[in-house]
Parts: structure tokens; sequence; C-alpha cells
């Protein structure tokens, strides 16, 4: 196999890309990446943009949502061979990006790089000796829907709906599905309730209120960057997709409902004697 | 004007669309609806499979999602010639559509027409003397996602969403979203969640248990049909869409939320200083 | 051993108790009850006004929150021994009781018996044609609490904490209290939630714009009596509690929270090696 | 009036109670605490246990749960004749107590004082980069009940059921109860639920995989220290509780319910014909 392969640390607190893709001297083919979940999403905000699809595979990792199962890379040259005849499915998941804008609200400066993620935005306060409260404005496409308080809001990819939105009670979307969920974490008012919205919407966050300055933007719960007075956060869909590539057969988003999330509609399971087929 | 107009009963003990339909010589151009929520939700059932536009307005409904507020009509020179100078907007709106089946699996014979909803499908007992517990297998695109037992299940269009389903702690959906969203009622079991599918699935639902035949199929909360042992409904989106002339300006969803789900966010109201413009 | 034994059917569709209880000329000692939750219900109503102690026995059941496992009675001398030793664990439960009432507030009319409950309350309408909108303002110790629109209102002891109220999203509840739990089923409004009250609370519960008088009053999911216009239902704390005989060694809430419900905190189990002891 | 008076700051990040409680050389007979209920909770912590009993004055806050309307001290002469002539109520709140403990489980030595809470206490991380997930054990009387991962744990009275507990999903539980409220902040588990359980429990929590040494004990949203490895936080109901003198008529806990968290069961008000009274 002729090929240059280029090989760096992963986990939490490395971030090899930028050297990977700044030494790379033609565009590259695929990244095989070893790790966990978040490992997995580190990689895809930092590939994306560029177009490089990812082989994930589930190396100690607990979950594996995104990963294929360890297994199949035991026999390596049946791996690289079937890379090589095309013999593999490609996921495609839509992600979103971030800016932080301040200035005008009708022609916003924008002050920041662009953040990616794939999961989910999320604007939440941060302190090692208090437990603030988020006091968060939410537009969406120009229009005020309301002020949140609590300890967040969540801006989530149907990817990212089983993960962090999920425990914050929002809803399940299948990730075949391009569409924004928002979903407010713990939220003050008893009425709150998350809301899915059209991929092409814009969701401007204005965090009030924060006379301690501790709000702050994460992108798939890795810190991106703190907000100050007077920016707000505008997230929409991301230009770019993740895509992964898919050795496993039979890949059903409803099986990884069931075997990950410990999904169990029934305590009782009842045979279905009507079937025919 | 220089129209033929045919005047009927509404509510939900009156069907007078089958006898519009078969009376008209000609094609429909407007059916003006007035009434609540049952009433529109009733009418666009059974003309949106005849494209037939409707101008809803509100009279004696609480709510009104569906409507145009009746102060509009007051001066109805004004609405004639804003209807005649195509000065409204059109809502179109996803539908559902469902079949009972029963026989083989893979070629199953449809043994019912066709019946439509524009907020949900339910599929849900219903005795004068008892409470009986649903158990119904529910499968997606040919693969069982799970078994549910409780109250029932609902399978809601987006415009659906802020109905039953919000009752039952589903998910709120943008309507000018095409998406499913399957929500059990009261299931049993703990890790029960509803989940928002795209608009092609097709969605099988099998009552299982039913020994004294009490399983039933519901159309946006109307009676459709019983469901027979050995027999299940298929929902799938309609061919058709429900079509709403609009003459209210400045429509938006967001504030249907905050107005009529008294949606509120926050107990206290910030100021958002920041906002330039 | 020297005792009178009387016999009969069980299930829903029977009510062998009143013929029990007028037949046996002196005080019933003990009721051996077998079969499945449902039955065991049954058995609670009827007997614990009449301070019998229950011996349940899980026979075809299939969650058996309320029974012993039936492996324990395998060896029926060991039972009838430990009985008649005294060497069994006693279990009292909270029961509910309810009136219908009518006329003045202030001095109401009792118009039915006394009805009771182990599990819960349900104040629902039933129709095998329709799908009626329950409307039903609460009162609480003579004050109004609100008015609920959806499907129904629960009002539940501890033990019944874990089955239909669980189901709407109700608070689960140490068997071991005494409370009452108010949960409505699938509500409209969005800031509806349950509450948890005091056992000396009394619950009163208007049916309100139900004019084809469908709103009935359930017993553990069980036809009590239908509700007519000008009626309230009244539920406060029963006089009389359910007895059960327990032979299990270890009984525990929380291994029943395991293993009935499925309740799986985390997905990964974390070893607790700091844990001395 | 012949009584001494000791003045000092409030708000959370003054403590001028210590100072008093050492300073006084006579028992204090009654706290008057001005603020939000934020102060009134710092209040509550420090004197309860020397049996100081608070009248707290609404004065900035937003809420105030806890607090008189500060119209009510316009006529300050009218208050004090109140209060001399004990034309008042007394209302007593629950509070918990915890300990941080080492050791060995069965003889666990404390390594702490005792910290009090009269809503609630939290473990959860804090981190100013990072959005650490939470790995607890829980522990109530003794049994091993659940793991959870997420963003924390809240151990709450009646009192606290309405605030974080109520923002987490938690029961609303009467503060005429003694009760303790476990809730999970956003579980990873679909399953996870709050409990209520009895007061006199002992509810052990320990916080492990904690590698970053994250994780602290949080009273009323306030820090009270952190959780060293082989440490775990043991709560159980206080030995002292909180007591507020009451000067408004017709105190209701349902009206609060009603006013402060926007309770509002029905969108439309249906009228209660049949009541005659």
């Amino acid at each position: 196999l002729d090929c240059k392969v280029l090989m760096g640390p992963s986990g939490y607190k490395d971030n090899p890309y930028p050297v990977f893709l700044s030494s790379a001297s033609e565009k590259i083919d695929l990244a095989i990446v070893l790790g966990g979940d978040g490992t997995i999403l580190a990689a895809a905000r930092q590939l994306a943009p560029e177009s490089i699809p990812i082989l994930a595979v589930n190396v100690g990792g607990h979950l594996g949502f995104l990963t294929e199962p360890f297994e199949l890379f035991k026999d390596t040259q049946q791996v690289w061979d079937r890379l090589r005849s095309d013999r593999y499915a490609m996921l495609q998941r839509m992600m979103l990006e971030a800016r932080v804008c301040e200035g005008d609200r009708c022609s916003p400066q924008s002050s920041s790089d662009r953040f990616y993620c794939l999961n989910e935005m999320c604007i939440k306060p941060a302190s090692i000796d208090r437990m603030p409260t988020a006091i968060l404005e939410l537009e969406v496409d120009g229009e005020v829907v309301d002020q949140y308080q609590g300890d967040g809001l969540l801006v989530a990819t149907p990817t990212g709906s089983t993960c962090y939105t999920a425990s914050a009670n929002g809803p399940i979307i299948h990730p075949g599905m391009d569409a924004i969920a928002v979903t407010p974490i713990c939220p003050l008012s008893l009425s709150s309730r998350p809301i899915v919205i059209p991929p092409g919407s814009v969701v401007d966050i204005w965090p009030l209120g924060d006379y301690e300055l501790n709000t702050k933007l994460w992108t798939d719960s890795s810190l991106a960057t703190s907000i100050w007075p007077g920016q707000w956060i505008s997230v929409k869909m991301a230009h770019c997709m993740a895509r992964f590539i898919v050795l496993r057969e039979n890949y059903s988003f409803y099986q990884t409902l069931r075997e990950k999330l410990q999904w169990a509609g029934t305590r009782i399971h009842f045979d279905n004697n009507h079937r025919v087929n």
C-alpha cells in the first residue's frame, strides 16, 4: 500500500489535528481514529471542515455511539482490502457551527473564528466556587423566542440528541434527519420545553445578567470560548458534514437506542403471533 | 362575485364534506370553515386529499392554533378583496395517512380505506367499564423498534406536536418541518422516550394481547376504526398536504407557542441592554 | 391444623369477598391470595376494611410488586410452621378512601358508599367512540389548587406511586411513608406538575364541562362508579391499612425498584474502591 | 422597646452570623433578615442550629418563596406591636445536615463539621474549563440504591422541592411534610427517576471516578466543601428546624405554587357551576 501515514496522540487533552493538517503536503484521504466517543467528536470537529472521512475504532470507549467495534479490526488486511475496494458505507452527519458576535444585531461583527460541533453547542456558565444561574435570551431567525433561566442551553444535532440533550429530557431525533434541537438544561420555568426546529434556522443566544463573566460556549462538552458582555453566540447548521466510514453490516439507529441507551419499552415481552412473516 | 356557495353544519358530530364533494360539479376553490380546532381538523382530513384550500375562522374555539382570528372577518369586503387579488399567504402542512393491514408483512393486504390526520394518529384502546393497557409493537421501516405497554401510542406531525403529543411529554416540532414524532402515552417502562423520525419513515404498529378487542385507531382524537386481531396499522406521510389561507400579518410559530401554550421561559424578565439594535 | 377454609375464584372479573365475609361465622384470620398484582389489589380493597391480613402469592403475575415469590410455597409445611409460630414480617401500607359527594360543599351529602384503593384513585372519562378531555377542578383542604385539562387525574398512595403514577411521570415514593401523590395524566398545560401532599389532606375533585357524562372513578384501575353533574369525588387516607404477610428475608424497596422497574442508573458500572467495608 | 440590636451586611458574599453569635451576650430572640431568597437561606443555615427565629423581609428578591412582602413593614410600629403581643404564626421547616465521612463504612470517621441546608444538598463537580460528568453511588440506609452518571445529585427538603429540584424535574412536595427528595441532575440513564424517601433515611453519596477532584458539596447552591477520593457525603434530616415568623394572613402553599411558579393548570378556565357554596 503506497501511502503516507501521520500518527499522533488523541484524547481530550490532545489536539494533533492542526499539525497534521499543516504538515500534510497533499489532501488527507482518511483519518483512522482510535478512542472513545470524546476522541471521535474532537476528530470530527477538526477534520469535517477539511472534508476528511473518519474511520472510528472503539478503543476503551464506553458507549461507542459513533465507533466501529474493535473486533472488526483484528483482521487488518481485510479492513484495508475493503477500504481500497470501496466496500464500505459512508455515514454523513450534519454538524453545527457557532460564532461569537457583537455590535449591531443587523450587521453583527464576528469576534471569533468558527467553532464546530457534531453533538451540541452548549451555553453554560462555569465557576469553581459558585453555581451560577444562566439567563439566556433565545432568538430564532431574528425573533425572540424566550428567556431561559437555569443551568444553560443546548443546541444539538440529531447525532447529539442521544447525549446531553437526552439527559436534559430533550427529544431523541433520528440521525438521518437534518434538524436542530434547542433544549434548556434544568430551566426554572415549569413550562419551558425543548423544541425541534428546521436545519436552516439561525439560533442566537444572548447571556444576560452575567456580572461575573462566567458564561462559556462548549462544543461537544469541550470548552470553546468565554462570552463577554455585549457578545452573543450565533449557531447554525455547518456548511460541512462529518463523514464516517461504516464497516458493520446492518447498522441501525434503533438497535443503537436499545443497546446503548438501555431503551427497554416493556418489562414483559409479548409474542407477535399474528405476524405471518 | 360570481361563485357557487355550498353551506353545511360543522362540529365533531357532523361530516358535511362527502355531500359537498359529490354535489360539486366543478372543483371547489375554497372552503371557509368556521369553528374551533376540532372543526378545522375535520375539514383538513376531508378536504386536503381533494387539494381544497381552507380559510379557517376561529368561532367559539378555545385555542385556535390553526385559525385566523374572528376579528379579521368583520370587514367581509376586505377579506373578499384580498382573496380575489391573491393578497394572502398559503400555509402548507404535512399530514399523515394510515391503513389497516393484515396478512403477510412483506405483501400486506390493505383491509381499509386510507385514513388521514393533520395532528396525530393515535392507537389506543377504548372501553366504558375497563382501563385496558395497550401492548403495542412498534416497527419503523421494517425493523422492530420496541414494544410499548401503557395507554397508547401517538404518531404525530409537527402540527400535532403541540397538542396531545405535548401533553404526553413529546417533542414540540416547528410546523415548517417535515418529520414524524412517535410518542408513547404513559408508558409503563421508565426508559421509553419519544422519537423524532424522518418524514419518509413507515411506521407499523401491532396491537398485541388485546383479548377484548378494545384497540382502536383515532385520527386527530376522532374515532377512525377498530383494529382486529392479526391486523396492524401502517402510518406514513400523506401524499397530500393541508393548505391554509393566512390573512394575518406576522404569523409566527414562536409567538403561537408563547400565547397559546402559555410558554413562559422565565418568571423574571431581564433586559437585554447589550442589544444595539 | 384446626381451621376452617373458604375457597373461591380470583381475577378482575370475580369478587368472592362479599360471600366470604358474610358466610364466615368468626373473624377471618388470614387470606391467602394467589394471583398477579391485580388480584392482590382487589383482595386488599375488600379485606383491609375488615382488618384481614393477606398472604399474597405470585401466580401468573408479571411484575409481582406486592407478592411473595411462588417458590417460597413449594415447602407448604414450612410456610404453615412459620405462620403458626409468628415467624414473618407484617407490612402495613396506607390506603385511600373516596366518596361521591353532592350538594353544599360545606356540608356535603355523601351519595355513595366508600370506595377503597391500595394503589390509586383515578378520575378519568371512558367512552367507546370518543376520546373525551377531562376538565377537573382540584381542591385540597378546601382550597382550589388548579383546574386540569387532559386525560384525567391520579390520587395515589406511595404503594401506587410505582404504577400508573410513575407512567404519568409522577414521583416514586417510598412505601414506608404516608403521603398522597396527585398526578395529572397528560395535562394540556405545560406547567402542570405532580405534587406530593401530607397524608391528612382532603382531596376534592370536580369534573366540569362533561356534557356526555363520561367521567368515572376508578380504584386501582377497576371501575368504581360514574360521576354525575353536580357530584364530586372526595379522597382522603383510609382509616384502615392493607396488611401483607412477608416471608421473604431481606425485603427491600430499592431492590424492587431495580428489578421490577428495570431502574438502571448507569450504563457503565464503576467500582467503589474507596469503600473499606 | 428595651432591646439590643446587632446589624450587619447580608448577601451571598457576606456571612455576618458567626460574629453576631459570638458577640451576643444573651440568647438572640429574633433575626430580621432583609434580602432575597439567597440571603434568607444563608440566614437559616446559620441561625437554625441556634434556634433563632427569622423574620424574613423581601427586599430586592425576585421570587420570595420564604419572605414576607415588603409592604407589611411600612407600618413598622404595627409590626413591633404584633411581634411583642405574639400575634403571628411560626412556620417550622425541616432542614438537612451533611457531613463528609471517610474510612470504614460501618464506623465512619467524620472529617468535617456539619453543614446545614434548608433547600437542598447538591453533590456536583465544578471546573472552569471542563464539563465533568459526575459518577455518584447512592446508598440509602446502608443499601446501595444505584449509581448515577450526569451533572450531579440533589438531596432536597420539601421546602427545596420547588427550587433546583423542580428544575431537574423532581417532585414538588408540600412543605408541611417531612420527607427527603433525591433527584438526579440530567442523568445519562433514561430510566433514572427522582425518589421521595422517609425523613429518617440516611443518604450516603460516594463520588467515583473523579480523577481531577472536581466534586463538591453545595448547600442551597452555596459552596460548602470539596470531596476528596475515599470520602463520601452522609446526609440526614437535621436535628434543628428553620423557624420563620409569618405575618401574612392566609398563607397558602398552593397559592405560592400558582403565583411564584406560574403554575397554570388550564389555558381556559371553566366555571364550576355545580358548586353550591
